[in-house]
């Protein structure tokens, strides 16, 4: 591994991560082709079904003979896919060198593609960035080895721990910074899963406020209590429904009729079960799941252990007892700094 | 303001920390003298009742004529006290510029020290990290103007919000550095203050565990509750309980011929009135006082905004509806981001 191995490889990552959101079920990969230590060609993945990185890239060589190519993501090997593998087209084109960040988890490539490479002269290095890459397709490699999709836990609370107001109050309690993050979050994930508390409540459209494609809904309703006319049910996006068997036959019909998605699942205390309704959402290709509330469904999928990676706002508010965010005390001239793996977080009121 | 003054601005307010928990209820001061470009001399206030930083330098110096004084608190010039007033020393003592960071807030001073040194045709230049001088000394800048102690409310909660299991376990919820960081901050703190649960509970003996001086022990008690064999009443600090007017008197005696001070308070629902207590606490020269728990108490100091600090160790562990610290649910990999006033937070279970 040198200086220049590492500058590709963060330009081949760089250039995955423009696939963030669109490539779903797939992996997000880039490539760069190196010859005589100059760039000679670059490709990625751009959307599910669309041309491979590793093509992408040779499309666009005039000689790839004896050229480096970095990919962040083991070149696949396997048929039976929207496009044909990789590998044989590698090797056809002359490439003398492959340096990939990771293995692939799915186990119809895991190491074949490498050995494939390997076994035709090719040099192959594994594991430059890897840790890079693998956070990269974090998504991915949860759905392709544990068959359930990738649970992002979002909660947005004050300093003093408080997701709202005893008044319900919630609203705001971060700041459009913040929020416009949440909005990117949900665009480069499948689908939003909330409670209908925070529907019945909150009357959210959870899209992405037009900052990029708009994620399925997903809407934990045990008892068809959200009313028909309720923003989530308007056609921004496609919404499912996780419901019990018992819900009423008429609400489930009606639904239906409305383009909406129902999931009918075993259920206990209003709850349905989780890890059944994960492994339904795979079904429909959703490796990614971001859980935005309310509080009881984020209790709900911790006991469960569900929650692969949480994502907490700390809002520079104290709340305690009061009953309007407005009239949160606010913590000013805050700092914070890692000690050991705490966060000491100081302000003053 | 040019890039010397806030050199040796910054060394004085370096020296003026050296005399943190040290020096209450004084400010911490420290100075420099500077002659041709050179320090000719340093000096800081050791302890109460010692030199002022002004002299302690200006008694080092062969030949302060004509050189620049870099002080972070305004000289005094106010008689009854200790030591005598600095100005006219600094007068006597020929110096020709006076660097000054903040004015002192004590009405016996504020601007009349810089008056007096400027009626002699010394140059005064007053404002120099005034904000990094106001927070060293931010303890006494409110006892002196409020005449009450400034409250700094620790806590030590999980990512979560929680600071203890529905089992009550909230034992080494923080790192062991997050702990010496407390520590240190009791030392430079006058005093420590808990519930009488917190003792009930924990037993802990609230000093500084060798890392400076013991604060003085203040328990709210509004009952007498705690055990005569209680951690918080040995005699390795002083400890002052804070009870209602109505509590057993054979227990306060009890408690006063074991040489801990009582104070007599108005009380409500069990809760003694806090902000008198603070008024009486500043009597016993108590400039600062940390806040260590437990959760009620917190929310009563906050409800009757008695709260200027806040340092908020937030552990990376989700309790949840844990029974023991140790079943709790770590988190991983933990990154955090400012955005805004709002604290991303982010890691893996």
């Amino acid at each position: 591994m040198n200086n220049n191995d590492i500058k590709y490889m963060k330009l081949a990552l760089k250039l995955a991560k423009k696939g963030e959101g669109k490539v779903s079920p797939n992996p997000q990969v880039g490539c760069v082709i190196v010859k005589n230590n100059k760039i000679i060609a670059t490709g990625y993945h751009k959307f599910f079904g669309g041309l491979h990185a590793e093509i992408d890239a040779l499309e666009k060589c005039k000689n790839p003979k004896d050229a480096t190519m970095y990919v962040n993501l083991e070149p696949c090997c396997h048929y039976n896919k929207k496009t044909p593998p990789c590998v044989p087209q590698i090797i056809d084109a002359g490439i003398k060198r492959v340096v990939v960040a990771m293995k692939d988890s799915n186990s119809l490539v895991y190491g074949k593609g490498i050995k494939q490479l390997r076994n035709k002269g090719i040099k192959v290095e594994v594991g430059i960035l890897e840790k890079e890459a693998k956070r990269l397709n974090e998504t991915y490699m949860k759905f392709i080895t544990k068959k359930i999709p990738f649970v992002i836990l979002k909660l947005a609370f004050s300093v003093d721990g408080k997701t709202k107001t005893i008044a319900e109050d919630s609203k705001w309690i971060s700041s459009e910074s913040s929020r416009n993050i949440v909005y990117k979050l949900r665009s480069a994930t499948d689908a939003i899963l909330v409670g209908s508390n925070t529907v019945l409540v909150d009357n959210p459209s959870l899209t992405s406020h037009g900052m990029g494609k708009n994620p399925v809904r997903v809407i934990l309703d045990a008892n068809l209590e959200i009313p028909s006319h309720s923003n989530v049910l308007n056609n921004e996006a496609e919404t499912v429904i996780a419901t019990s068997k018992n819900a009423d036959k008429n609400k489930k019909t009606k639904l239906i009729n409305m383009g909406i998605k129902i999931l009918e699942l075993p259920s206990k205390k209003g709850f349905v079960d989780l890890k059944k309704l994960l492994i339904e959402l795979a079904k429909l290709n959703i490796l990614s799941v971001v859980v935005e509330g309310g509080e009881t469904v984020a209790q709900e999928f911790f006991r469960k252990r569900l929650v692969d990676k949480i994502v907490f706002f700390i809002c520079p508010k104290i709340i305690d007892g009061e009953k309007y965010i407005k009239d949160a005390m606010i913590v000013k001239n805050v700092s914070i700094r890692k000690i050991e793996n705490d966060l000491l977080y100081e302000g003053y009121l």
